[in-house]
């Protein structure tokens, strides 16, 4: 979840501005993003790969317009609001988008009770370890601190790595776990011009199932272009971002 | 999730005792536990509300049977196997739970897609601010940090306390928010007795809401006689303790 920097390029662009185009008309689910964001992004993932419609309103983390602040208090994206009320927190988005929406497919949970929860570890995984690593990571400074994050990281994406059967983590199914990791996955080249990071290390077949999400036409047509993203990642890099994320990790804490 | 520390006294007493004189049957669902856990007692509140026939296992952190490693590699508990599969996390249990077995009643989820995600969001903000507080609270100990730490905690119990409808979170209904803050409830005399923690201080409510919890027949007959529980968090009080979340709250990390 992330409340980002000032001065933020205003909207999406690239292919992202063409999926913001086709989303302006009224609807039952506004769906309140930030272009940069990846937590935003794995909602919109889920909202492409569904078919469901949606409305595509930007939030300026800065000028926050006074009815999300009524609907949202956190005024945090991404967020939803559907018949008047509001949700956030993507992972919960997205499972809200499967039983409010039942009739929309793919599912993007499976249905064996088993398998749901066998992808909801995972998901854990992901939130607990891989995605405070990566901050730990692009936001740390002293060469020790980033050869310990850069370990730490590989480590936690090793152990996702080992449980993904091809082409995605359960198959040929396109599941949550997909949604949930490749926000990051596309954002890892600033990890590997800067931080030394490098698919390959990770092993266990990571850098295949990685080129796997980063085409999926949900992914790519959620991502802006990739200057825009400089901008705002230099500040990670820096270790001077603003965000909610980058708050927490400084302070060593969970990421809210 | 907690491996917790050595010596730990070997098994339930009191009223959790009489639990599990009554789940030693072998059954479809093993449920493998530790008495003194408060992520353990998650699961094995849901498992009481709602009646699913269960075998209860205790698991000796220091010596855990071959049988439990292979199913469950990571060792921790709550876990659960399931014709013959593991699964784990308190609250992921909770949830496979309500829907491997959608017959058993009361559901510990409502059924309205909207009101299921709003139950998520509050469990989110319970693991991610009110149970992390709590070990830095108790964890603490230079004065200045635990002021800081008290003040906190109640601030993220306060801010769920300000959304508690009378008896239960959802009202008459009890759900898995009422699950997953139960065990810190009755584990917060801990943190007055040491810390300086009032139930009154939070406000809203929070003192009646904490008394209907503690008096829930599934929270009461979960529970193993005090002095037990004070060996082990003495530990934690004078930040000894080797448990997962222990460690985290050291490191300035999520809990696993």
């Amino acid at each position: 979840m992330s409340i980002p920097d000032e001065k933020i390029f205003p909207h999406a662009t690239g292919l992202a501005a063409k999926t913001v185009e086709k989303h302006q008309d009224p609807q039952e689910l506004v769906f309140y993003a930030g272009w940069f964001c990846p937590f935003v992004q794995r909602t919109w993932i889920a909202l492409e790969e569904r078919g469901i419609p949606y409305q595509y309103k930007e939030v300026n983390p800065y000028k926050k317009e006074k009815h999300f602040l009524d609907i949202n208090p956190k005024g945090l994206v991404p967020a939803i609001e559907y018949q008047g009320k509001a949700l956030y927190e993507s992972l919960i988005l997205c499972e809200f988008l499967e039983e409010a929406y039942p009739s929309y497919n793919p599912k993007l949970l499976p249905s064996d009770p088993y398998t749901r929860a066998y992808v909801r570890i995972w998901l854990d995984h992901i939130s607990k370890s891989i995605v405070p690593a990566f901050f730990r990571l692009i936001q740390a400074q002293e060469a020790e601190k980033q050869e310990a994050a850069l370990e730490e990281f590989n480590k936690a994406l090793a152990t996702l790595a080992a449980k993904v059967k091809v082409p995605y983590f359960l198959g040929e199914e396109f599941s949550l776990v997909d949604v949930a990791i490749a926000p990051w996955v596309v954002r890892d080249y600033i990890a590997a011009e800067h931080r030394g990071y490098r698919r390959e290390a990770v092993g266990s077949g990571w850098k295949e199932y990685a080129e796997q999400l980063e085409k999926r036409e949900s992914v790519v047509k959620t991502q802006s272009d990739k200057e825009h993203y400089a901008e705002i990642y230099g500040r990670y890099l820096r270790d001077e971002a603003q965000s909610e994320a980058a708050k927490a990790t400084r302070a060593g804490k969970a990421i809210p």
